[in-house]
């Protein structure tokens, strides 16, 4: 069969459901569906569960294994080029030969790798990246994640945390410490309880009238108020932007990407993020990486699914 | 032949000079010799100059085609995956498709990159990066400059400016300008002017007494201060190491490296340099990345051809 015919599962592994899809090559979607992710007994259920709804969805779809390119895997955890995971936080697994076991177990060809970098192969195979090979996707949600793409592949890094960009350093005057125990960076003011820190901080600064005062904060609602024109919400946002362009224009100067993509919970605010980042972006970057394109994420959930079937389709 | 017994030629083009290397592919160095870079009629003779060169080169060692695993090159100006240039700021050349036209030349086969990634994959084959395949060369000279290498290939990025480092802001209250038109770049505190520039600073503060003062300033002469114990000295090297201490840190949330290799005129302080960066480094860097090493450049002048060596060199 012609590879560019060929089939590929593309999975995402997270801590209560492992989601599944079956794509063409060309990244068509045929089927995307869920099972559950049995922690229990050190993770030992999740590969065998794999294998048994990928055996029964090839035997569905009538597929041999001569029609797929194989399984495309992302995992929450820091994944090396043989497979191979030393701990997760949230799956159960500590070493763990992922690759191996589940090319026994399914006798097809298998690739893991990290989620944050798969979320980004998918953005850039199928969503905001679309047309690029240098992407760097900045997951904006409870914390800040990221996932930079250099020549179509992740950086994964000498000790798996390549594209850790929420703990880049931006405010060195920062007392309150971040979850990774330092102090002032990006995830503090970026992330979705970054921006709810920064609503708080500057309410309690002055009486100016907003409609963000005496409510339940979210980032969503900031920038609701900011579609709403209300002054103080913009300007929350204004400093939101102040960081996040800065960040990138730092991250652009060491790899030069194509594309910025956002996304995470904090993405869904839509276009309108996008212009409070690009202006400090384009004040702060150098010369060399002022051509850089600024998107959203397209993919939500299933850029986990997409990224991971582009892992192991052949060109 | 066996690969393994192979020659490659590493060429290093420079603004006045083209430095060759004829290597082992073990790394042992055969041969280095300069020829001069003649710049006229829009560097029309650089190549024809390399070619004759090398031919001259292959009879005198009696070498053919088939001992050879071809001709790797650095060339001081953004090149792309095919080997073209657009644009050299300083050997004459527009837009010239410089592996083609060598390839022509000399019957063999030619890759070429950027010189600062080059420089940075010799560090890594056979200097301080040795032993690595994720490794920042960061080349302290007039300017910052640097090469990333992730998985054994230096990030030429989109526009090829990848590994800019000298352009990452580091000071938001900067004044002065930096030769890229910003301000608060690395480059201006790390570089040999940077670090002149921080002591010129510093001195005129107080009364402090200090052997830096009254006289002609350069980096050297603050790295002997600081081996002589001179107190001001050794604060300005503090502040040069916080500076640069902080983007490793910065580097590391981002592309994750083994080790950092530091080049250029001011490595030739020696070790005491890293002294003063690993204490900044270590207190910025996120936890995934304390494992870092810091090393000093060894190659000096031959990196470029060493790098330029390797890129050529099929394993």
């Amino acid at each position: 069969m012609d590879n560019r015919n060929k089939y590929s599962f593309g999975i995402d592994v997270g801590g209560t459901t492992v989601k599944l899809g079956l794509f063409q090559a060309n990244g068509i979607l045929r089927e995307k569906w869920e099972i559950k992710t049995r922690t229990q007994d050190a993770g030992k259920h999740i590969l065998p569960d794999i294998a048994d709804t990928i055996s029964e969805k090839m035997k569905e779809h009538n597929l041999h294994e001569e029609d797929l390119h194989g399984i495309g895997m992302g995992i929450p955890a820091p994944v090396n080029s043989q497979g191979v995971v030393h701990a997760t936080a949230n799956i159960g697994w500590g070493y763990k030969e992922v690759r191996r076991e589940l090319e026994e177990l399914t006798k097809l060809k298998v690739k893991v790798a990290n989620d944050a970098n798969v979320a980004a192969l998918g953005e850039m195979w199928l969503g905001g990246g679309q047309g690029y090979c240098n992407v760097v996707l900045a997951t904006l949600g409870t914390g800040v994640g990221g996932g930079i793409i250099v020549r179509s592949e992740g950086i994964i890094g000498e000790h798996g945390s390549g594209g850790e960009i929420g703990h880049i350093l931006v405010e060195p005057t920062e007392q309150e410490k971040c979850g990774c125990g330092r102090q002032g960076c990006l995830e503090q003011y970026t992330s979705a309880t970054g921006i709810v820190r920064l609503a708080k901080r500057r309410l309690q600064e002055d009486d100016t009238p907003s409609t963000l005062r005496d409510r339940e904060l979210s980032a969503k609602e900031v920038f609701d108020a900011v579609k709403a024109n209300d002054q103080v919400a913009i300007e929350i946002a204004r400093t939101f932007g102040e960081y996040l362009g800065k960040a990138f224009a730092t991250i652009s100067a060491i790899v030069d990407p194509a594309v910025f993509v956002i996304g995470g919970g904090v993405s869904k605010a839509g276009k309108i993020l996008l212009e409070f980042i690009e202006g400090p972006y384009h004040k702060h970057a150098f010369f060399a990486n002022q051509e850089v394109k600024f998107e959203l994420a397209k993919l939500g959930n299933d850029a986990g699914i997409c990224g991971a079937a582009k892992l192991i389709i052949e060109e």
